[in-house]
């Protein structure tokens, strides 16, 4: 069989659910061989009408908010209440420094991870948080054309990445632990201004009240910031995932703002614009992974590096040297 | 005589102060021609040694903040009691759709204008706002290498400029007006977290009360946030400019915050990192120029962004077409 071929049958059976087509494609998508990267564009484009289906939702939190457990708990209330098919994909900038990752770890979420119309992928590798988020994208893509109509991306609080799956997602929910004093300013950082919704999480047992101040804070701090969507005003919902209180609540306020985007004719330009994004941010890191690829500019790099630091000479006059040389037809 | 000699006797000028010969300087570096570019390059080069020296503070704050009367009043305190020689450059992120600006106009600060030791410069013109910014950036090197000790670096604050002007700069500093009601969650938004010094402005008359209310907002928002140089607790002032109130405060403030980067050995390395990133940022943008003036990379760009806002192709797919056209050495 041809690659074209090949490439169609897996389209073929991506669409009608075939698990194993699913997870083939991805590995297509997220690998780095040149060859790949054609068939997954391939791919991608017989796929194409099937997407855009899905409900994209972007998790965000710091580490103790408890992400894990209150996507396990989201997830199973959307398969066993609503009968939905819900994916989860993860984003962590720190793989790429490490290589790997273990959010996304399925036995970070047992339950969803063994139930059948559930597909949770850990987070992609890349030498870049741009190509991370790039490779979850497409992934996410493919879900969608896979049958899933909830696609939940995750995200850990570190700064870069939730604005990554903000350019990916149509809604954004940030998780917040219970309020914990002096804590409380390392937590939320600027991350809050991408929130659509607010989860205060952990709302039972000792830690409710640290949970409700957390919630009130986050009102208070959501009063001080600008909004993502226009007309939007975020919602604050205290939850237990232990106890199942607050998820339904979360559930319709990710509904409630897919609605807004679609009354207020938000929701396509939403996502022109990040297709848009997408397009050029793809183009320029091509450019720049054929100049890194590029061993007399890598060199040039390198040296520019240790002059500017020296302070022998100026970024620009490196900056300039190094392009003429690497762009010949430049010279003018 | 030739461009190098022409070149060095320039700098030669601009190093003892001449005014002519800065103002010459700063057109080759605001100029898109490609010999005037290289020029400045050369120039940079030369006075190398002569930058680094100036206080770099950052303004930014929304329209009605008061900016020019603050940064004409803090000028003036400069010039009358510390006998500085202060540069006033502005970035306005607006001048890459209007092709021009009217920020930086002389008659927005006319005292500080005709003040001999004083010299304020439009925001220049580009095409993007890194380009805008990064002219600016070569225009404070130019300006430290004359002989400025200060040079104030003005923005709009509508967004992304704060960004670009906290990647020239060692300390920021952001204007608030008087708290207005329901305005107050427009005027803040995520700006907030680069500041090092917030300045609540118009603290007199009938204001005085909104202007404290302002600063009260904004140390409750800055708690809320994190810092941008660790160990450093923004401060945040009262000042009436027109009563010459605070002026001396928001000084001693700079100059404790960059006292601080020093004390703490974060100068060197947040000017380096900053380097650095001018120095990809630099490189990034001649490989998307170089680009971008290639007319079949051009036309190519133009169809897919149709064909992906007509969901005829993907983003994908589109921007690998049009880069293993671009750069046959890909095609492997």
């Amino acid at each position: 069989m041809s690659h074209d071929e090949d490439t169609r049958e897996l389209a073929n059976q991506l669409v009608h659910g075939n698990r194993r087509a699913l997870s083939r494609a991805i590995t297509l998508v997220e690998s780095s061989r040149s060859d790949h990267r054609d068939r997954a564009a391939k791919l991608l484009d017989i796929v194409l009408p099937r997407t855009g289906t899905a409900v994209r939702l972007g998790i965000s939190g710091p580490p103790g908010a408890g992400k894990s457990t209150f996507i396990q708990a989201l997830g199973l209330h959307l398969l066993q209440r609503h009968d939905e098919q819900v994916a989860v994909l993860a984003i962590d900038p720190t793989s790429t420094q490490s290589g790997g990752s273990i959010l996304g770890d399925k036995t970070r979420m047992p339950l969803l991870a063994s139930h059948e119309r559930a597909f949770i992928r850990p987070t992609p590798t890349g030498t870049s948080l741009g190509g991370v988020a790039r490779r979850t994208r497409e992934t996410l893509l493919l879900c969608e054309a896979a049958g899933f109509n909830y696609v939940i991306v995750e995200t850990v609080g570190v700064g870069q990445s939730e604005t990554a799956v903000a350019g990916i997602v149509d809604t954004m929910a940030l998780l917040l632990p219970p309020a914990a004093g002096d804590d409380l300013q390392g937590i939320k950082r600027g991350v809050m201004e991408l929130a659509d919704i607010v989860v205060a999480t952990k709302g039972d047992g000792a830690l409710l009240p640290s949970a409700r101040a957390a919630a009130s804070d986050a009102r208070l701090g959501l009063a001080l910031l600008r909004r993502r969507h226009p007309g939007w005003d975020p919602r604050v919902i205290l939850v237990s995932a232990h106890a199942g209180e607050g998820i339904d609540a979360v559930l319709d306020a990710v509904l409630a703002h897919r609605d807004h985007l679609v009354e207020y004719d938000q929701l396509a330009p939403l996502r022109q614009q990040q297709d848009l994004g997408w397009l050029m941010a793809e183009i320029t890191d091509g450019l720049v992974a054929a100049f890194r690829a590029d061993p007399g500019a890598n060199e040039a790099v390198a040296q520019a590096r240790r002059d500017v630091l020296d302070r022998t000479t100026t970024t620009v006059a490196a900056a300039r040297a190094i392009l003429s040389s690497y762009l010949p037809a430049q010279r003018d």
